[in-house]
């Protein structure tokens, strides 16, 4: 099944466009585990259990596993989802961007190590740094396209003054996204939801492309806001909140805690699609 | 020692502009080893006591060590190099860049558990992304600025039509890391050398950043043009070549091949610049 399929069909059953971003940090863990390295797997996966029917998607960001050489207990955590949650698809979020030769070891290290159904990647070094991955042909690509922080605008804003129409670059990266480089569908874009005009800006451009939308919770993007710009009959969303759920409670009850405020967000973002 | 002094040092010491990257394939290893993932630390362990008074750092390819679940074979191969090139320094090839949050993660990853001397980073996300690696003042930081792969084109080379005279991003990148981001001293710059009017370019904007420079050998760069561009009194250059030097022999005088291109290698660099 391609990631595209499994993530209608896990939004579907779930009825949710959360995505619930896996960030541990040893330093914020509950009780007897804080700053226990450790317990990253524990952690991690005690969030997995307490949200998994919640989900459309989960998102661990591998550099909160490198830091703490925890590249073991991430690939445990990818074989706990798979066993415990099969319908909802993983994006590793590595924000890779290399070469051929280095980017096939980067395909490799995302799909074949670590078994994630999609991959976040930096476009700056162009189209063929993207290719390797795309041989994967049942996995998405989700490239950086509008970031919600502030340096996203040195580069992504700036207008291109020799391409027609004098695009933003987040712009004619969405028009090329979408229109040719594609060509296989299994690209995406993520798009900061602190911008809620550029996330309707790129769902213009590129009306079917899936959009994965980091910044709402702890960043401060607005959840209704962020549905009403992205969504589409054509095109759909993936909300992403990392810290918002996996803190929500710095004790006993942090699993239970993470799955009121998972809840609530699933709701909130559903309210704003009727 | 910061990261330019060190660099420099090396440079004097081994008379060498050469930096030799580690980017261990197995399948191209040599005899017995040939597609042994346990063999990544001896053979670049063997590579490194066979060039190390010959160039001016290492550059170990991240994506060649996670692609086989050998991090611990880079940890292993960092602690070797300090211990028998101590005056050589390491640069990690990571070309990493999130958010500030993130970023702390992925500099602990490459200069805490690495020690890493020097790391790259892709700039797209904008200058705070940078910042948390700057928060390491003995580490050097090099950006990505104008890469030698094909899709190099694609961001790299598009003018800005809001900037004032419309410089292309890469020289306006050249530009910001110079005259604006560079606030510690710790900036440096990649240049592929497959482009040297453009290594020119970037060292007539940044005459004195350090700038990395691969694409030498394999990729088919040209050694006198490249250090004819890129190197002045000011303005030091690291000559990468990786596949050239790792993959010069697949018999068991791999070691011995290996040298003799990087001694190869070097001397024409110098040779260059006389």
């Amino acid at each position: 099944m391609t990631f595209t399929t499994q993530l209608a069909r896990a939004t579907r059953l779930h009825n949710s466009l959360l995505c619930v971003g896996l960030d541990p940090e040893p330093s914020k863990f509950p009780g007897a585990w804080a700053g226990d390295a450790d317990r990253i797997y524990d952690f991690c996966a005690a969030i997995v259990d307490a949200t998994k029917d919640l989900v459309c998607a989960f998102k661990p960001q591998i550099a909160y596993f490198a830091a703490h050489r925890a590249e073991d207990q991430l690939e445990q955590l990818m074989a706990h989802i798979k066993a415990v949650a099969p319908d909802v698809p993983v994006i590793l979020d590595a924000k890779r961007g290399d070469i051929g030769s280095t980017a096939e070891q980067y395909a490799r290290e995302a799909f074949v190590r670590y078994r994630a159904d999609a991959v976040t990647l930096s476009p700056f070094m162009g189209r063929d740094t993207v290719e390797p991955f795309l041989a994967y042909a049942d996995k998405g690509v989700i490239l950086l396209c509008r970031t919600s922080n502030p340096g996203g605008n040195d580069w992504q804003m700036q207008r291109l003054a020799d391409v027609p129409g004098q695009p933003r670059l987040f712009e004619h990266l969405a028009h090329l996204a979408h229109s040719q480089w594609n060509t296989t569908g299994q690209l995406g874009l993520v798009v900061g939801a602190t911008f809620p005009a550029e996330i309707a800006r790129v769902r213009e451009i590129a009306p079917t492309l899936p959009l994965l939308i980091p910044g709402v919770g702890a960043q401060g993007g607005d959840a209704e806001a962020t549905v009403k710009a992205g969504l589409t009959a054509a095109g759909t969303i993936v909300v992403n909140s990392s810290r918002a759920v996996l803190y929500a409670s710095r004790g006993e009850d942090f699993a239970d805690a993470a799955r009121r405020v998972a809840l609530d967000t699933r709701d909130q973002l559903n309210a704003a699609r009727n």
